[in-house]
């Protein structure tokens, strides 16, 4: 099988002192995964000549697709471009219609400006050998170099800008294209199933025999995340159907074995799920959030089209407000205080009043880090879920770090909710 | 100056193929660059053995500080302790401790089984030449081994496992003191500027001749985000008190060049801003979104103790409860449209007074991807920001990402906010 590899190279000294967090490796290597091209290595290096000549050098060896990102932006610690000039014995030229896109972009577009500074004409500059790809949202284009490796196979080099939503842009527009057209071939498959609410190690278990029965060509992953293991088979293979073919068999192994704890049969995040859920019983959703403090609201606001599904969200961070707003008994909150079952029950039913929804979620509880007007230890959540006829609770014991304590109750409110909503779902056939 | 360089190795499929996004890099990189050692390379590998090796071979010739993290998990798909001992020429031991820790862990504190199994006890089998690294939250353990380079000087190799809060905790209580006792020596001081409202290239523009004046120990880096751009200047020497009056300087001139758009002398973000200002003013916040979906509400919830300056929000996502619990007029609703500067600013009004606020922020808009409903163009959005005399208003015209419209919309509306608050709390002097 004619494998290509791809090597990620980013740049940028913020990398390495960890002020950015590097999103835009994950999106090459899902988006190269999607057309066969397995991610071998990805390297980050500083805004350093040799250390990015040294990169390129090493890389070539490895893989035959090198994508470059950063180092391109106008501000003086950008270096790349002249040392691709340099690396591929080549000088940079002014393009033409690249100034008249840049002078569009500043003085039309961003309204900012009369006209070009001497540093925004600069990238209009760009090494003659090079194919230029356009940078529809951004100042900075993309460039293409073909070049051959120790054996003379072609090696593609791309270099594209570090701003997350311009390289993409660039990347499905103009590059997979091109990195389709020079590099075709195999097939890959992928098979998802995420589950809920079971450890990485247990599911592991579980699953142990049918793992070890893969073919080479066929190989699982696990993928954890906040109360979540998502579980990806990926194949290679040279023809698409016989390969789904031998990936079916394992598949519906790992479903059966892990029944009670899946969720979907693809990547769909708990608030999609939900989205979906309510969508095809036509129902409406509100969320009253104490301790999450409107991120379920975030959640479930970030599917586009959840207006349809989503009537609102009261965020209640003191006693007070839980009353005045979701009529919260004020007895209630003196006797078993707000972080406590009747508590989250009466927020429920609060927010289906108020926002004359369908179901509604509500989380209270103690996120941390400690302090000392803690009613509860640090961790003490309790999460609900309800409609007009019932409401179902759960008590969570979680740890001291506040983020990821946000995280978690999310996550296990979102879960509860969705179980609720299904089993109404059912009752009502 | 005895300078010494680290790199980073991640290890895992998952990272690859861009299913995790990789934080633990940017961690480990501001953890150490704290302590005076750059991150020269970050390099991340499959689940293949061949590759592991060859990049510990690799970064041994750059850095003589390598760490390792993931591939430790109890999944058949880790292979990287087996690794270790073949690269270090060692063998798997049972460790007792080890042993002891994860019967705790798993049989009392998780409570999850009654005993441990084949799985779970043979993460207490490790290489034995290393030194073993408690692992607090996990069953994994961290493990340190000492080797030498090609000059024959000593080089760290430091493995941890992958999952977020147990390498940190590992990382900052074991590895980090150990690290400093091997490494110690020359100082490094950081000096931070964050400014909001101008793009990167005109910021770079702005202090163009300060930067070109700097000498090469002392370092600029432009770190763009949402609106911000923050300025950070790291300077390396072997006198901190010679260093800190060498960078002085230079800092002053970049403060008094950006003095319009500067927001904070430090990391602040700017909900942990608006955070400082209403504890000092003694004061409280309610937010208003629809927009935003609570996403405003959450990052100010984000930090630590914000329940004493934050009351809740009203997350309304259609009309009628913009009417119900904001008291919006039906009247403008329907004549300007959710969308408009009276929306707005009726939001403020109902969620000051709805939540018992001072000060309230609203956001009113259209965040894309484009539909048939929409009654303004996708990007139009309304912002607010007022107390109960007065409230200041601002329009804004984004793109159609909706996940980048809802984090400019939050930033934008955060720092309307910050500056109404500090102009109020001018006033009131």
């Amino acid at each position: 099988m004619n494998e290509i590899n791809a090597s990620i190279i980013t740049i940028g000294d913020e990398l390495l002192i960890g002020q950015t967090i590097d999103t835009n490796s994950a999106f090459i290597g899902q988006e190269l995964n999607k057309i066969g091209i397995w991610v071998k290595r990805r390297v980050a290096v500083g805004d350093v000549y040799d250390d990015i000549w040294k990169a390129l050098d090493e890389e070539r060896k490895y893989s035959r697709l090198i994508i470059i990102t950063g180092g391109l932006g106008p501000t003086a610690d950008d270096i790349t471009k002249p040392l691709l000039c340099d690396y591929f014995k080549t000088k940079l030229v002014r393009n033409e219609a690249v100034l008249a896109h840049l002078h569009n972009l500043y003085v039309n577009v961003y309204k900012r400006k009369a006209y070009l500074s001497e540093q925004n004409i600069k990238q209009a500059d760009l090494p003659e050998s090079c194919t230029i790809l356009h940078n529809a949202h951004g100042s900075a284009s993309g460039m293409w170099f073909e070049s051959q490796n120790q054996d003379r196979e072609k090696v593609i080099f791309l270099s594209m800008p570090g701003v997350p939503y311009e390289m993409k842009k660039i990347f499905t527009e103009e590059a997979l294209p091109k990195i389709i057209g020079t590099f075709g071939g195999y097939v890959v498959a992928h098979k998802v199933l995420s589950t809920f609410g079971m450890g990485e190690s247990l599911v592991a278990e579980k699953i142990a025999d049918i793992e070890q029965a893969l073919p080479p060509h066929i190989r699982l992953a696990y993928l954890p995340g906040y109360g979540q293991v998502k579980l990806r088979l990926t194949g290679k293979g040279m023809d698409k159907e016989l390969l789904e073919k031998e990936m079916a068999g394992p598949y519906e192994q790992i479903c059966t074995a892990l029944k009670e704890i899946s969720i979907a049969d693809n990547d769909d995040t708990l608030e999609i799920i939900i989205g979906k859920l309510l969508q095809k019983q036509q129902k409406t959703l509100a969320t009253a959030e104490s301790c999450t403090g409107g991120y379920i609201a975030h959640l479930v606001t970030s599917v586009p089209k959840s207006s349809s599904h989503f009537n609102g969200a009261a965020v209640t961070y003191n006693n007070n407000i839980k009353e005045k707003i979701l009529g919260v008994n004020h007895e209630t909150l003196q006797t078993e205080g707000a972080v406590s079952e009747s508590t989250a029950k009466q927020m429920v039913a609060g927010a289906l009043k108020q926002f004359d929804a369908d179901y509604a979620v509500a989380t209270t509880g103690i996120m941390g880090p400690p302090s000392d007007n803690d009613e509860k230890p640090v961790g003490t959540v309790w999460i609900a879920a309800g409609n007009k006829n019932k409401t179902v609770t759960k008590l969570l014991n979680l740890g001291y770090d506040r983020d990821r304590n946000i995280q978690s109750t999310a996550q296990q409110a979102l879960n509860l909710l969705r179980k609720f909503i299904i089993d109404c779902g059912e009752d009502s056939k």
